[in-house]
C-alpha cells in the first residue's frame, strides 16, 4: 500500500498543478472527488471539456467572455473614452466591486519583466495604443499590481503616451483600509508618508 | 462585469464543494484551469470520468483498489492474523509510511457518532467481526482519529470483542514528535502525563 492506484496518482498530479496546491492538498482534493457521486464527477469533467467552447477572449479588450464580444465592450452605457488597464482577465472581476466605474477595460495579458524575457512586444500594448487613438480616450487608468513589474509597466505606458494629451492616472498606493500601522510593511508606510494628503 | 460568465460560475460552484475550498479559492482554481491548455483540461475531465471504472472498493478490506481485490489483501507476505482498523480508505495511505506493519487492513467507512445518526449498523463493524473470526485474528490494532468519535468507536469495538481472546490495541496518544510543550493543547498534555512511561 506504499502508493495510490495509478488513476488516483494521475489525478493528484494534475490537481497539484493548480496555484498554491501542494501534493498533500492535491491528495485531499482527489479523495474528495473520489467521494463525490458519479454525477458530480461527470459535471466537473463536462465543465472542463466545454470551457474552451463556452469561454472565449474578447478581441477588443481581452476579457473572458461568452459571446464573441464582451458585455463591457458592447454596453452602450459605458464611456469608451475612459479606459481601465489591468494585467490579467481575472483582475476585471476583482474590480467588479467598483460600481462607480463606467468606462471600458483593457487586458494587457501580463506585466513587463525584462529579466523573465517579457518585453513590450509580449503584452498587448499595441492594442492599447490603437484603442487610445480609436476610442479617443481621455483618461487611461492603470490598475496594475503594486509590484516592480506593475510599476515598470505603468511607467512605460505613461511614457509611451507622453504628448498625446491622454490623462494617464494610476491606482493610489498607501495603507489598505482596515490595516493597523503595526502590521504594515515599511515600503507601504514610506509610500503612505510620501503621498500624504489633506482630507 | 459584475459576475463571471455562466461557465466559469458553474465551475467555481463545483470546485467550491471540495474540502477547505471557499469561493475565493475556487475562483483562483477555476481561472487557473481556464489558463491551462486544452489538453490539460481534457486530461482532468478524462480522469474524473474514468475514476469510477478504474477505482473500486475492495470487498474484503474496504480499501480503494484497481482490480477487484486489493494489493494488501492478496499480498501473501502480509499476516492475516494482524488487522489494522481505520475509519476511511484514505487513512490507509497516511499509514503507508509504517513500513514495519505487515498485516491486513480494515476500513470501517466512518466512526460512531450517535448525535449524527451514525450507529454501529452504519459502519462496517459486521464485516470486521466476521474477519476477526475468519482470519483467526490475534491482534486488532485500532488506528482511529483521536477524537470523541474515534474513542467511542475504539471502545465499542474493544467491548464487542471482549472474551474472544483477540488482543485489541490502539495507537498511542501523546505529544506529537517535534512539538514544543508550549504549543500543545491541554487535553494532549493531560493524556501525555497520564500515559507517561519509563524509557
Amino acid at each position: 500500500m506504499a502508493k495510490f492506484p495509478e488513476a488516483i496518482t494521475n489525478l493528484v498530479d494534475r490537481i497539484a498543478t493548480l496555484p498554491g496546491v501542494g501534493k498533500k492538498t492535491a491528495e485531499r482534493y482527489a479523495f474528495a472527488i473520489l467521494g463525490w457521486n458519479e454525477d458530480a464527477r461527470k459535471e466537473l469533467a463536462e465543465q472542463c471539456n466545454t470551457l474552451s467552447t463556452k469561454i472565449s477572449t474578447c478581441e477588443t479588450c481581452g476579457c473572458y467572455t461568452e459571446p464573441n464580444r464582451c458585455s463591457a465592450c458592447t454596453d452602450a452605457t459605458r464611456d469608451p473614452q475612459t479606459l481601465l488597464v489591468v494585467a490579467h482577465p481575472k483582475d476585471i472581476y476583482a474590480l467588479s466591486a467598483l460600481h462607480t466605474f463606467k468606462g471600458h477595460f483593457h487586458v494587457l495579458g501580463g506585466l513587463l519583466s525584462p529579466l523573465d524575457g517579457i518585453d513590450p512586444e509580449h503584452i498587448n500594448l499595441k492594442g492599447l495604443i490603437s484603442r487610445v487613438h480609436d476610442q479617443n480616450v481621455s483618461e487611461l487608468i492603470l490598475a496594475l499590481d503594486a509590484t516592480i513589474e506593475g510599476d515598470a509597466t505603468s511607467l512605460f505606458i505613461k511614457e509611451t503616451l507622453t504628448n498625446t494629451g491622454v490623462n494617464v492616472t494610476r491606482f493610489a498606493h498607501g495603507l489598505p483600509i482596515g490595516s493597523s500601522l503595526e502590521y504594515v510593511d515599511e515600503h507601504t508606510l514610506s509610500q503612505a508618508f510620501s503621498a500624504r494628503n489633506h482630507f
